[in-house]
């Protein structure tokens, strides 16, 4: 590794210096400070060097909340108690310098700092200086990969290595990603972790299939090209875990085990050094066939081990003292206490030194299998709901961030902010969004996503007030913004109100268009836009389906809807609505018209603005959807799957549950072959409400102006009926001819090419047909006819479990219950209820399609696409607030009606992925490109984006690059460099980022898929 | 509490340092010292004070051995390891000086100790300095004290306190007893407890009717007087627990448990703060109505508790925070981390300002009852081979510790004798004596006592070695001293060697005579007494029974018989045994002869000297015994109990198990009406040996010059046929009056009177005629006809259950077998095999009977059952070595045959209860006297013992008195006063001790039952 030189070492510490104003941790920073790679214990030349890595697997909340694991409390669900683990390593690591240990989830650890007193927080810091106690991955949880979304992935790593960096300094910066339980890893997480400036990752769970071939060719160890366009600043040396992340049989020497101890006194008859000792060697003897250095990481912990971490240290003592004895007697290993980082970097100097040549990986690891009947596709959907509330999450964490940034909020509001901050950080856990936690955690996931939405309403409220009102000087005129659920069209504002504003902030980084609907007990209301213009309004009542939805609370059966226009980045605008009295002329009643019109197939026809669809009026089912000038055939339907019920006593017993995905057989069941139909044409929208069953119905819906059709569906309760679990599934089915092959995204970001019942690296074997085809769809699945150059695609506004199980199809599940638990550990069967009925799931599918070659206009699909999953995903947030009787013109008076945040739009492919409030006077400021290279002709090229002058609230004073995570000046961020067995040529970050260093001059270049993370000091407008 | 003046401080110090050469501890030692009374937290004024004492118990052995709980090995059976709670006890005590935590076993500490390195054993005396550790009982177990002769209590007092006082010094020095566990209390423990100069004692495990009753009655504190002889020097204040030794409900807070830990983030849903406070306050308040003063004493912990010590401490720290903020609020409560020690004091100043004044207990605590159907007192005889394995060690113990001290061995052996010392601490803890172990930790006692057996053995060689060679500097003349299994009558030397020597080791005070029997293979042996006379002998054949003993690995089907003749004090006599060719003229023959004489009933009668028999011809059972010139008719049965089998799921289901002594049903079942019988008539002895079944013989034996009549049985297989474990009786019927009493010893010392169906202090309502009627016999038991003068008494080589459950009966209970767990932890069924077959017990009961009015010769009743019951504790040991080949002239001219180690023998009423090797050049002493007041009309009274020239091998240099765990001086001893509820008045202790303080002209005066112990310094002659 090439050493920082002085003036590196200089800005740093300046760097540092600033980041940890809040902090004492700065002060104990110097030259002299022993942690990072030098802190490792000492390898030995000529032995296998076995890295005895001590560790406890922390969840985030599973069996238990994350209080209750943080406490140790709910005992008879699981016993584990956080807060002990921190204390008792500490007690332990100070016995003996020699000893090591890694802590991984931030969340726990600042619950743990804020209850220290100043004793145990000064030994902490000790602890972390030199390096015995070392801080690896760093994010507020250890997030899954599957469902979860790059921009959540990124504040979370963002937010963990913030309180680190503030705490503890420098000597606490994850150098290592330690993702070792959720279950399947993404490429994009790989991509993460090498924007982070990590020079490695460590994984665990990867398919039983993939992991023997690796075993056996020693490639378990690997350079994981992580992302399709940045192609050389993407490798991320990738290592995956031997034994689970357990002790070797016998060895586990937690309070929570049931292993002997060493007992060292040869007057005892259970005397057992030697038995122990040999069965260790036996075991690492084995391992070292499958790796390729003399370097072997062995992990020692589990879940929640290190309650009483004496227990564990005092054995590890003994075994690495009298395993090394043994080399006095020619034994070839020697243990030593270490870290991840630090046997990555033993390998990394035994690589350099014997010029050892990695294996590389351009796929993911999804999806997981752990045996020929466990694919763990499950969770791509378990608990749906909680998927959708976690996105919302994001989207307003989005906006309360920008906002509390632009309207220059002060310490005040902090809590506020990091209320919501925290709980997406959680919300991320490998068992919080994947749904894999017991029932009684998911509703403390909300209840704490809930918190931190009211707390960051409090913000925007404020934010809000600062930016709209007119007199700045009186407080009296401010404005009660408040929320409402559109989800279940619930709105206390709207249907108590005979007047009220609509405050729509959007948060991407250009003008966007977006329709409201708001519910409302009365038929007539006017709508003002910002400049007083009565714009185009319509009431639609709602559908059966949804004022049936359990807990809903609302009297209103009816919704208006408008479009508003235009909102410009980063800004809002607010409309003024009013009841009238009588019929106004803006009201239309064209709803539920039979027989429009018929095409020559006879199936009905309808169409809104370039987009039309038809279906059969006898079954009441799509037929085909026109759109960028392409008729595709489609059908839609609904179909479930049975889930298998069985003892989880092997595999082959092994039932479906909130992990697994297992039908019951090879067949999948029609909820019903007809719909009844009903049909909506409005002027602003037309609507064909599909009712299939008592439980399930569809709008399929088309906007005037908008470049997709919309499915809005409804799904539950499942009937408990018939003994199976029930998964439910829409599958769209085209006459495209796709050659086994789709496309599922990665977070949200890349797309990976999936092949039927195929693995790029390895000869598959599939026994479950429907499940081993199955990938997580967190934003978007799609297929292509190739002759015909068609493209159909479908975006989530959540993350689901998606395939194309023949060609043509799409298919994506949307709800599950099951019956049974699947034995990984939860312990409950997944059947969720709420308000004491089954489970009532409220989604959206955005789909598109046309020809992926021609243009359409000026976009290409993959354009389209784009923004409808950027406008999907970052949603014009919509605040509504009584007028107290305020007139238009009044309120006006009072009130600013529309703001700008950015001066001007970015360009189409670039946008702002974060803008927040850092230290002090300083944001943190991320750029992404948002295509990926040949994704667009025009798009996918480097784009400039000049940052001068773009705010209009503030002005940039100055701007550092960092790593990812923000923790970091990019510039001084050395990565450990693995050489790839391909003959490709090593990617020199260092002169990279001078390459694109044109932060001086306020001009950042964004190459396809890059981010770029600044923090900026600001000087308010 | 008076304090001690500087004098005696000095004094201390001296004393201390001596004791601590061995160790650093003492250097540590100055005026400055801050343990002791004034250490304790303070406690508040016009609060009611709750004591939160915060301790583990550690039982040395019980599901696991002592090994697998030290290194918490064998989880399976128990989570439990005891080094991990020390450790983290150190840990949590070092983060706040306000926490206190007990010890109590120092068998377990002392192995800790010897594993630490430096930095861990400093902060370990630092906590004993400071008073936040304190050690509590001192002893090296928790002894038992229903089966525990005194003798052991003392030494394993003795050892442990030995250990902390050269290890840590003064601050080490317990000062209450804590005897929380043992399954009932005797009044001899008490004892004990007040002559070791502690201040109080805490238990727990009384009976629940009288715990009701001490309840109601605010009884639960007392003063304990606990010698019916030394009136005022053996009171001890003496408190009962409330709630066993554990939390409140819900407040286990121990890794172990599962009570919700308190959570004092009101921001988590989960905050109990005010819940638990609550709670705690409730109960503390009910519990107050039960106790006397406004101090409170709180155990929190339990088996095995504090392997994670933090997770206790945390939580109570926050207990006692929020529970004491409430007196902000007007509570009256107060709580503080304390100890037993700190909550006695304070409960002495309340009692001494208040002057409080304390109800009187005279009586013990036996049976323990914990409800309607669960006497304990199966334990009384459950294991009874282990129990008399035990007694051996005791007798062997002590002829190790006098001929290493008579010898002046030095360092070199002392791992030796340590080991005996060590597995005989081990053997009093109140799980392993008692038999209420498992299996395999009964097996590995038996091999922890059968190491210190070798090992002494080779103290014992190296002693008598250089005691018996005339020639100290030519080694090579050393004898090869080997032991016998006399319980099977096996032998090597005896069975194997043409000649041999039998050295014959007498550990008394006093001269005595030893029937020596030895088995062998051939039929004529002549044996030469030490000065060469030949002496008589006899050849004996085997019993069948003995012959059939699983295990025995002996060809001998006889034995020699002869009787070694003014054994004396202290010393040894040597024989000489030949075999000899042809029939030698002392050989007697005379054996299994047909009927001899009968008497006006038909009976038969046979005698022995002053001894005499009847039995009936017909029926093989005993009629009468004439002894002391009275004939007594008496028969004797082996009768059983048929042990109950329930679930124990409550208390009317409760199982015989190896705590509870529970019969199916009222009856008890006779083995056999009848027994064959052969009688031998000898010249030294005459046996009648009886069989009973195929599973039960006896052999009633008399000797020519002994005052009782042996009653040598072997009970086992015991069948396991029908249903039902077995509890087998020997039953003694007489025609005495004896008006529902009858007398047990305590501990093997003082008498207690026991009448049936009573307790002295409460109105008792027995549930279970049989067993609620038990007592432990540890010695002996006797009933007395007051109108005729007559007793009758049976003294046991081992503890057993007994009663009388009619009037004239004696009946002992001497094996068992239990089909089923009783619930109480053990979790086995109490059925032994060995050697693949059901447990044979050999055992032995001196009968004795006669008036206890009329003096028999120079003998009363009282002093003949003193003289049998020291001569069967402390038996003569009998030595056997090869003289290879030597004639006896020959061995003579190279070795000493007869050594006395007293120079002249002390009164019958005085006992060397202890000589021992102490440290360096000094030698603990012990005397005891050995009868009780009014027990005997000459014996009973004071005597003086001169200890000027008594010792033939060293004179005493100087002397010092000290507590009776020779752990500190006499004189600086001062024991906290409480004063009786009657109006007697305060024995002063101080002044009594002058009194008696004749060491300086070594003439020692003891009263009756006084126990004095000394260290002298010797000078070897």
């Amino acid at each position: 590794m090439k050493r920082m030189n002085l003036t590196q070492k200089w800005l740093l510490v300046i760097l540092v210096w600033k980041f940890s104003l809040a902090s004492s941790a700065a002060i104990s920073y110097d030259e002299g400070s022993s942690c990072g790679y030098k802190s490792c214990n000492p390898v030995k030349d000529g032995f296998v060097n076995v890295h005895i890595v001590a560790h406890s697997h922390d969840d985030v909340g599973w069996l238990k909340t994350v209080d209750q694991y943080y406490y140790g409390s709910n005992s008879d669900n699981q016993k584990a108690g956080v807060q002990y683990i921190i204390d008792s390593v500490v007690d332990s690591l100070l016995r003996d310098s020699s000893r090591r240990f890694i802590y991984v989830e931030t969340a726990f650890l600042w619950k743990w700092w804020l209850d220290q007193n100043d004793k145990m927080r000064a030994q902490f810091k000790q602890l972390i200086e030199n390096g015995q106690l070392e801080i690896i991955s760093g994010g507020w949880s250890m997030n899954d990969e599957a469902v979860t979304h790059y921009q959540s992935i990124i504040d979370q790593f963002t937010w963990g290595m913030r309180k680190l960096n503030e705490t503890f300094g420098k000597c606490a910066r994850p150098k290592v990603g330690w993702q070792i339980d959720p279950f399947g890893h993404s490429r994009e997480m790989a991509f993460i972790f090498s924007q982070l400036g990590f020079d490695g990752v460590f994984l665990n769970r990867i398919d039983y299939q993939d992991q023997d071939k690796r075993r056996s060719s020693s490639s378990l160890e690997m350079i994981w090209k992580s992302s399709g366009s940045l192609e050389n600043n993407s490798d991320i040396f990738t290592s995956v875990l031997y034994n689970h992340y357990s002790p070797p049989p016998g060895f586990c020497f937690d309070i929570l085990c049931n292993d002997d101890p060493i007992i060292d006194n040869p007057e005892s008859p259970d005397y057992n050094v030697e038995r122990k000792v040999n069965s260790f060697l036996q075991y690492v003897e084995t391992m070292k066939t499958n790796y390729r250095t003399n370097n072997l990481l062995i992990t020692m912990g589990n879940d929640f081990n290190y309650q009483d971490a004496d227990v564990w240290f005092k054995n590890l003592d003994k075994l690495i003292k009298y395993a090394n004895q043994r080399q006095n007697d020619s034994s070839k290993y020697n243990l030593l206490y270490s870290t991840p980082s630090c046997y990555l970097n033993a390998v990394h100097d035994e690589s350099s030194k014997k010029k050892l040549t990695w294996p590389v990986k351009t796929d993911d690891f999804f999806p997981y299998a752990s045996d020929d009947h466990s694919y763990w596709t499950g969770y791509f959907t378990s608990r749906p709901t909680i998927k959708r509330f976690e996105r919302e999450g994001n989207n307003f964490l989005q906006v309360c961030k920008q906002l509390y940034a632009l309207a220059g909020l002060g310490s005040e509001e902090e809590d506020n902010l990091n209320s919501l901050r925290e709980a997406m950080g959680v919300l991320q856990h490998h068992d919080a969004i994947t749904g894999t936690e017991k029932q009684h955690v998911a509703a403390d996931y909300a209840r704490l996503l809930n918190r931190g939405f009211n707390q960051c309403s409090t913000a925007t409220k404020t934010a809000l007030n600062k930016l709209a009102n007119n007199d700045t000087n009186n407080s009296s005129t401010a404005v009660e913004y408040q929320q409402c659920q559109f989800n279940i069209s619930e709105c206390t504002v709207s249907e108590n109100e005979n007047s009220f504003v609509v405050t729509i902030y959007n948060p991407l980084s250009r003008p966007v268009n977006n329709y409201v609907r708001l519910p409302v007990l009365h038929d007539n209301y006017e709508v003002h836009d910002p400049e007083g213009k009565k714009i185009a309004t319509e009431t639609i009542s709602l559908p059966k389906a949804i004022l049936n939805i359990p807990g809903r609370d609302s009297k209103a059966t009816q919704e208006i809807l408008f479009l508003a226009e235009n909102l410009p980045p980063l800004g809002f605008k607010t409309y003024y609505v009013s009841k009238t009295e009588g019929v106004v002329s803006n009201k239309t009643h064209q709803e539920f018209q039979a027989n429009p019109n018929k095409n020559s197939n006879g199936d009905v026809e309808v169409t809104k603005g370039d987009i039309g669809l038809t279906y059969n009026e006898e079954t009441g089912l799509l037929t085909g959807i026109k759109m960028n000038g392409e008729y595709i055939p489609i059908t839609q339907k609904f179909l479930l799957y049975r889930g298998f019920i069985g003892n989880n006593g092997n595999s082959a017993n092994r039932s479906s549950g909130a992990y697994i995905f297992r039908p019951n057989d090879s067949n999948v069941y029609t909820v019903s072959e007809k719909a009844t139909i009903e049909t909506y044409l409005g002027s602003l929208i037309v609507e064909i409400r599909q009712t299939f069953s008592d439980w399930i119905s569809q709008t399929i819906r088309l906007y005037c102006s908008e470049n997709f059709v919309e499915f809005d569906w409804i799904v539950g309760p499942i009937p408990t009926d018939g003994g199976n679990g029930k998964e439910i599934i829409t599958r769209y089915t085209t006459t495209l001819k796709t050659n086994s092959t789709f496309y599922t995204d990665s977070n949200g970001k890349e797309i990976l090419k999936r092949v039927r019942n195929f693995r790029p690296t390895w000869d598959l074997n599939v026994f479950e047909n429907a499940s081993g085809n199955y990938y997580p769809v967190t934003s978007k699945i799609s297929i292509r006819d190739e002759t015909n150059g068609l493209e159909v695609a479908v975006l989530t506004d959540r993350p689901e479990g998606g395939s194309s199980l023949s060609d043509g199809e799409i298919e994506l599940m949307i709800h599950r219950n099951c019956f049974a638990d699947d034995s990984f550990g939860v312990g409950e069967a997944l059947n969720e209820y709420a308000y004491g009925k089954g489970l009532v799931v409220r989604g959206s599918h955005y789909f598109s399609s046309g020809s992926f070659l021609k243009l359409t206009g000026d976009q290409t699909l993959a354009s389209q696409q784009k923004d409808i999953a950027q406008r999907k995903l970052l949603r014009a947030w919509t605040f509504l607030a009584p007028t107290d009787g305020l007139s238009f013109k009044e309120y006006k008076e009072k009130h600013v009606l529309q703001y700008e945040g950015l001066v001007k739009a970015l360009p189409k492919n670039v946008q702002i992925l974060t803008l927040e409030p850092w230290i002090d006077q300083s944001f943190l400021l991320r750029l992404e490109h948002v295509f990926e290279v040949n994704e667009d002709p025009h798009w996918s090229s480097n784009q400039i984006v000049d940052l001068n002058d773009i705010f209009t609230s503030f002005e940039i004073t100055s701007i550092e690059e960092t790593t990812l995570g923000a923790n970091q000046l990019l510039k001084e961020n050395e990565r450990l460099y693995f050489t790839r067995e391909t003959n490709e040529c090593r990617f020199d970050w260092k002169n990279a980022n001078k390459i694109y260093d044109a932060t001086k001059k306020l001009k950042i270049e964004l190459m396809p898929m890059q981010i770029r993370t600044f923090i900026i000091d600001i000087k308010k407008k």
